[in-house]
């Protein structure tokens, strides 16, 4: 073979990707020439840092020198496309507000696609694209991924693990297990939103409304209430499960009691008319871009303002209180002025909500 | 609702999983009290550590004064099961050796699974334990998990995306782009085990061999050549696509040619036979516990010998020079004297081998 041939041979790699025709096929899950094609022409157009750059399986990114934070969700959400985002949206936030929530700053993260042959590229793309916008705006880097492919029957277009890694920016350890007695219980917005714009969109269930999802990185609102509440006791961002879930897990892990007013509970009305409809609670519909922050008492009102102040917790407000009676149990002072026990989610509410 | 009434509500989470004959339900995925019970009775088992036990859904761990090593993998084989190993041993290897690659000492690892409603939880618990094992074995903490429940025809039993984080020990970046005119080229042991295994098992190709993966971890290798050959320059695992699309990815970046000696190369006579029988070439034929090492000559003994006295790398051997001829390009001296390029793999040889 001459060193011409030779030429001409690697440049027959030359046949584009069809992106706005073209599908995924198992080719571009095997590791050879197609992977590196889609990788090269469809992922590399969007995503650009100097570690996904290094063209490695790994990336090597300088130290952490403050405690790292690590977190990780697979994301199979259906559809896929919805409105206020996308997998790749969710994708990335999911993730990186996975990692505030522990007090940290989050850094970078990585992007696995498990890939459904017969899966439009163009789809693949605004997908893509949307993870890099995420990325922007949460002030993350994705340093490293990897793609394969199933036979068709065997996924759903796109599935998409994420993990991210961060450093710790609060001075103490910020957890679950940490609330106490006569805390304040802060929610940063509306709850429900994502949860209710998705089933809205599943199939036989439209019922038109102007639903949008709230899919949000929470970094920057993170980072602006452990400067204004820096004994901020719990973090945690209200996803599967819903806030009565993630204030059962709280409940349980700190041995506390907490006690909600469903008068103080932000739910927009399409929400609410929504989960009418669908017989569901707005209490365990999912939240994609809201943060439940519990700080001691005298720090509730900074806390609140730090919310506020950022762009996705304008509807910030104070809605329970942790209490030492009947530990690992939330309860619910009702409109009506009744109590009730707000249970765990039972059973299967909302499949593939992210 | 009394205290009583309360408590025995609380104790109602008591029916246990009946992880025997049960099987993966959608429940199980929507972050309530199914994914609760999941989480403590199946995965809790057999991972422990203390930062897992942090319950949160991220972890905290301590700083990393190194520079910080990161990959990701999607694991999708078919089988799950496969002599040598399953689905979980390789979701550990995998990522564990991605990192190591980087010439880093592996530390954490997050896990998150796609489970397909129906799953038998026998099978997840196998794959657990497994996993549990594996990372024992390779010195990593499994620190944060995630998982969804995707409905019956929509997955393939379980996929799991694992990402690994680790510190640098090497002093100096190794990457594929560091390859050198001179460098020797070692592999650690007989190509295409792994590869052959899988398809051996596939439906339709069962042609009863003694083949047996050669899944494992390869970071107690890899800081004993760096130990050994501290001026190595590229360490990589053929898996997908094999040493021969490795190679070529070596070739491109780093711009150099690679002249390989088959006579050289080993390869078990099992797997000969065996790509013999299903027209392929094992030279394609993924690897999951090989290191490709490329090292200065002078270096090249005391590397094949730090290979050779770890557990995986009894097999090593030199199979081939970098050159300055061709860059971009390997070829290969075959049995015969004659030369022929090895290229990429084009097309789909071995799709979900990983």
């Amino acid at each position: 073979m001459t060193e011409q041939s030779l030429k001409a041979e690697r440049a027959g790699r030359g046949r584009r990707l069809d992106i706005a025709r073209g599908t995924v096929e198992m080719t571009h899950g095997s590791g050879g020439r197609a992977s590196a094609q889609l990788i090269g022409e469809l992922f590399a157009k969007h995503l650009t840092n100097e570690w996904l750059a290094q063209g490695h399986d790994g990336a090597v990114m300088p130290p952490i020198t403050h405690p790292v934070a690590m977190s990780c969700d697979a994301h199979v959400v259906k559809p896929l496309f919805f409105p206020g985002g996308d997998i790749g949206r969710l994708a990335v936030t999911g993730t990186v507000n996975d990692v505030a929530m522990c007090g940290a700053k989050p850094l970078w993260i990585s992007a696995a696609f498990i890939l459904e042959e017969g899966f439009p590229l163009a789809d693949l793309e605004r997908i893509v694209e949307s993870m890099a916008e995420a990325a922007r705006e949460a002030g993350v880097a994705i340093v490293t991924g990897d793609t394969k492919v199933v036979e068709k029957g065997h996924g759903d277009g796109c599935y998409i693990a994420t993990t991210g890694v961060g450093e710790r920016i609060a001075d103490h350890m910020i957890s679950g297990a940490s609330a106490r007695p006569g805390d304040a219980v802060l929610v940063s917005g509306s709850i429900g939103d994502h949860g209710m714009t998705v089933m809205s969109l599943r199939e036989d269930m439209s019922f038109g409304t102007s639903l949008v999802s709230d899919a949000a990185p929470l970094a920057q609102m993170v980072a602006n209430v452990i400067a204004a509440a820096p004994h901020v006791h719990v973090l945690r961002d209200p996803t599967r499960g819903g806030l009565g879930t993630t204030l059962n897990e709280i409940a349980a892990e700190s041995r506390v009691g907490i006690t909600l007013e469903e008068k103080s509970i932000p739910v927009k009305p399409e929400v609410r008319a929504a989960c009418e409809f669908l017989g569901l609670d707005p209490l365990y519909s999912a939240c994609e871009g809201r943060l439940i922050c519990i700080v001691p008492a005298d720090e509730a009102e900074a806390a609140l303002a730090a919310m506020r102040s950022s762009p996705y917790g304008e509807g910030a407000a104070r809605v329970g209180t942790v209490t030492d009676t009947a530990p690992g149990f939330v309860e619910m002072v009702t409109l009506m002025g009744g109590r009730r026990m707000v249970d765990w989610l039972t059973g299967e509410q909302l499949p593939r909500i992210c």
